[in-house]
């Protein structure tokens, strides 16, 4: 391709409204251009590269027996009423109707603009195969999807419109599922080795949401710009994403006073959350009680309480008493419940009737705060066995931090950002219980299909390589998807330079030729901006030598080699 | 591919809900599967015919300089309002906002889901390309598109949710433009070719529609699934779309009396229409003249007239009359314009500030009729000269139909049903004046950019390659795009003919096994149906004589050869 021809070329300047390192290089190099917030244009440097991903997907994708198809976008609104009412649930779903009062009059029906496809493939694989023989199947699909994310703001890495491959599974047996599931994590593995962030990229154990109370599984890859925590424990490599991690806190160093003082109720009008009361009371705030009222799905209430430096994780604290959800009581509810307005609630005094849920990081401490249950008051120097009762039971309820410790083995975790690149569900019986998808085995019986779900953002692998590959001049694409293999410029020798663009595609070799009549200076600081892997010069000092000069987009020193050798380099 | 593998498999039966011949044959053989009215799932079949005629398009905008992007689905309205508020007038829009209350909740925003790229691509080139030098720009993509069709019912021929090459040119002149426009026709020619159906693709001249006063051209395929009448000019070739065809009526035939009678007003009160007026006065269809009120743009109204087996053309009658658009007047605006009620508007007795429009069918008649322009009156043996003053200029208003000749050399044009498997137009400034998109030329000087803009749709293209090469078996693939070259099928040698199977992959040829245990026949038929370019037979008769079996889809007979010989021939 000659540069001179290729849109829309670079911009000098960073772009103002992208604070992700992938969307400034991406859009100044001329990969994307910036429709609307989450909605990007791929433009054909970026559609070189995104093709090249999804090829690689593609091919492990059919490796592992999956079958190309390519659903829709738009579909029924009562597919996704079928499993769980998700037409109502699902946050971040899109509607398509009619634009305007005409095209409304022509058709007023209103459609999904589908964000995931299980409810267009459960129903699909349930018209064609019903037979225990018609298992296991694997469909898959690369297309676009749309969600309807708040703010978005991190350019590629999450759009209101993406490009995604979704594959689904369909088994006899929870262990059809389970033997193929360790199958797509091989795919995987190889899919993200091959886009040059396999080392990086890290199995994460994750919540399995509405699917299942089984763990899920990401592909966390390491990166600044991750949206995620991942907390890895060292000894055996196993990641967890930080909504999972079993949390064990540090012992509270300043717990130094093994003594115990006489509990007083302190009146602190006003002075609510931790922050506010380790001001008030001039201590430390693990020495403070954090106590929230929480109500389940059948109304029943709970107490659930964590050192102040930690935070309630609702899912932890659901598994723990056992209710299919939980969320916070409203200032009502929590009068109601404790006597007291929302603020100063604790362990100290609570109501005998409700369950209270202290998480392990309570343990061991001495003369520590707590609501005292009672408006305006807090207590302080409160101690297990005298003032409060101490549990049977610790639990771990509290959303994992930074030097926490992972209680099987006590070691602290390594702790990084990660952005998910890939995820896989294990759906079990979810959607075919929702479309009653039942397949007949041999005896004649009646069974429920077991399935699985494995995604790949293409768009957002894409910026999650940027994002780890770049220096501070720009791109530095892998070779397995970079946009042209060689960057060929030329310094005032266009004839000679043209003869060697004609010569390297003869041999199919993908060249970028920078054909326009620019400094060298600006070339190369193009050429590192695009990011090529190769980058060849033809010039006046080339020439002279008898040679070319070329230099790796990661290595600093350029070499002078002749055309063979080239060749060599270049294959 | 091993059949037993493929989804979903083939259907016993037409689907029932399926009324063209295309639509029937691709869902019974396994290449698409209906989701609602006009939106289809691609099956794995389907996506490799599809992927095909997607790779073929693609090389051909290639290697006239287009180069690949992927704009997003989603823009925003403001986009849709800058040329001419398309957002209210395409007719077919679809927008896209939250699905839920939660989802609105989190981002309130409407976006359009586009069926078109022109208010998306413009502001994306004018962003980057401003300066003389920076043309001629070709972008295109392949992607889906998104129209509220009111009520689709020919399968993949025309659906709300569609797959679409859509290439945009941008140019400084209207000489570049027109330059390019005709290298896209040979493009466009070579896609065809390739596709099989060059030869029945004709390029037809057709409305620009809102876009251009010059006519757009569509590629229309013979095919009598077709939409759209396509009128062929014999001796040159030309061919014109039914809503542009220049059209001159056959003369009347029955007009053997020149005798002119006595007009005379006959009542007929409530015989409205030409069919209840042929019935009423026992005359000839071609006797009687339909006389319509149509309004203007700017308020004014005009009456129109043919000969009573004809339509009037809205557009014709624009074009003669110097409005951008008419629109039929509604009842009291014909009883003001006229004095009289719709049904009995003539050409006699007409109001004498009123404009008519005459067609020339209406020339060369005697003794016919025309409403009285009074409520529940005809006027039968009306003369021109006599009771109407015959026009200095008759006018071509209608809309062709079959028989009519083509007005330049007095030939009868040859008629067919075509369907549009592409179409270019030429935007010249339509879109650049929306957005104000200039470029800088030599001298400074600020000028509109000229555009283009050039469609293809890959899936309703698939339709119409099965409308055009079927049997009553099935479906005849061309080479060129068929899912597998060879179809091989077992006939009780499952180990014999897996070994041919093992090295026909090998040689990279593109196989589907039949290795299912079912029937010969069912294999047949089946092979049949999906209709692979050559079924390959292992049988213990071709082992018996040390052969193959050999047939083509198309032809009947089949054809004993070696290893040697089968290779040849797939090559």
């Amino acid at each position: 391709m000659l540069q001179s021809k290729l849109f829309p070329g670079t911009l000098k300047e960073d772009p103002k409204d992208e604070v992700s390192i992938s969307a400034k290089y991406l859009i100044r190099a001329g990969f994307i251009d910036k429709v609307m917030a989450g909605v990007y244009t791929i433009l054909p440097l970026g559609w070189r590269v995104l093709d090249k991903i999804e090829d690689i997907i593609r091919e492990e994708m059919d490796a592992i027996g999956g079958q190309q198809v390519f659903m829709p976008s738009l579909s029924p609104q009562e597919n996704w009423r079928k499993t769980a009412d998700r037409l109502n649930k699902i946050d971040v779903l899109f509607e398509a109707r009619g634009a305007n009062k005409e095209s409304r009059r022509r058709n007023d029906a209103t459609y999904v603009l589908n964000c995931t496809h299980e409810d267009i493939v459960t129903p699909l694989a349930k018209k064609m195969k019903f037979s225990y023989k018609d298992f296991p199947l694997a469909l898959y699909q690369i297309q676009t999807k749309f969600r309807n994310e708040a703010r978005p703001k991190s350019g590629i890495l999450r759009g209101r419109e993406f490009r995604m491959k979704d594959l689904y599974s369909f088994h006899r047996s929870p262990e059809g599922l389970q033997k193929f599931y360790e199958t797509s994590k091989g795919a995987y593995k190889n899919v993200f080795d091959r886009l040059g962030i396999g080392e990086d990229t890290h199995i994460t154990l994750a919540s399995g949401g509405d699917f299942t109370k089984d763990f899920s599984h990401e592909f966390q890859t390491e990166c600044e710009a991750g949206e995620d925590l991942v907390f890895k424990v060292k000894s055996t490599g196993v990641c967890y994403n930080r909504e999972v991690t079993p949390s064990q806190a540090q012992e509270f160093k300043g717990n130094f006073s093994k003594d115990q003082k006489e509990m007083e109720l302190v009146e602190g009008k006003g002075v609510i959350g931790v922050g506010e009361l380790v001001d008030f009371l001039k201590i430390d705030i693990e020495r403070t009680t954090k106590t929230l009222v929480y109500k389940t799905d059948d109304e029943k209430f709970v107490l659930a309480a964590v050192r102040g430096d930690y935070e309630i994780n609702e899912e932890k604290l659901s598994k723990v008493i056992g209710a299919s959800r939980v969320e916070l009581a409203d200032a009502k509810e929590v009068k109601k419940t404790t006597g007291s307005e929302i603020g100063y609630i604790g362990i100290v005094n609570a109501p005998e009737k409700v369950q209270v849920v202290m998480d392990d990081s309570l343990k061991d401490r001495v003369n520590f705060e707590s609501g005292a249950n009672k408006t305006n008051y807090h207590a302080v120097n409160v101690n297990f066995g005298r003032d409060v009762e101490e549990p049977k039971e610790f639990f771990d309820i509290k959303t994992a931090k930074e030097g926490d410790v992972f209680p099987e083995t006590g070691e602290v975790y390594e702790v990084f950002k990660g952005s998910e690149v890939g995820n896989i569900f294990p759906l079990n019986t979810k959607f075919s219980e929702g479309f009653d998808y039942c397949y007949t085995d041999k005896d004649g019986k009646k069974n429920l299909v077991y399935m699985g779900s494995y995604g790949i953002g293409s768009t957002r692998a894409m910026g999650v390589i940027v994002e780890k590959m770049h220096d501070e001049n720009g791109i530095i694409w892998p070779e397995t998807i970079a946009p042209f293999k060689v960057h060929l410029i030329s310094i005032g020798k266009d004839e000679e330079a043209r003869k060697l663009y004609d010569k390297l595609r003869k041999e199919n070799v993908e060249v970028l030729f920078d054909d326009r009549d620019i400094s060298p200076g600006e070339k190369f600081a193009e050429a590192d901006l695009i990011g090529c892997p190769l980058r060849v010069v033809v010039s006046a000092k080339t020439l002279e030598k008898g040679k070319i000069e070329v230099k790796k987009r990661n290595e600093k020193e350029a070499n002078f080699v002749d055309e063979k050798e080239l060749l060599k380099t270049i294959k």
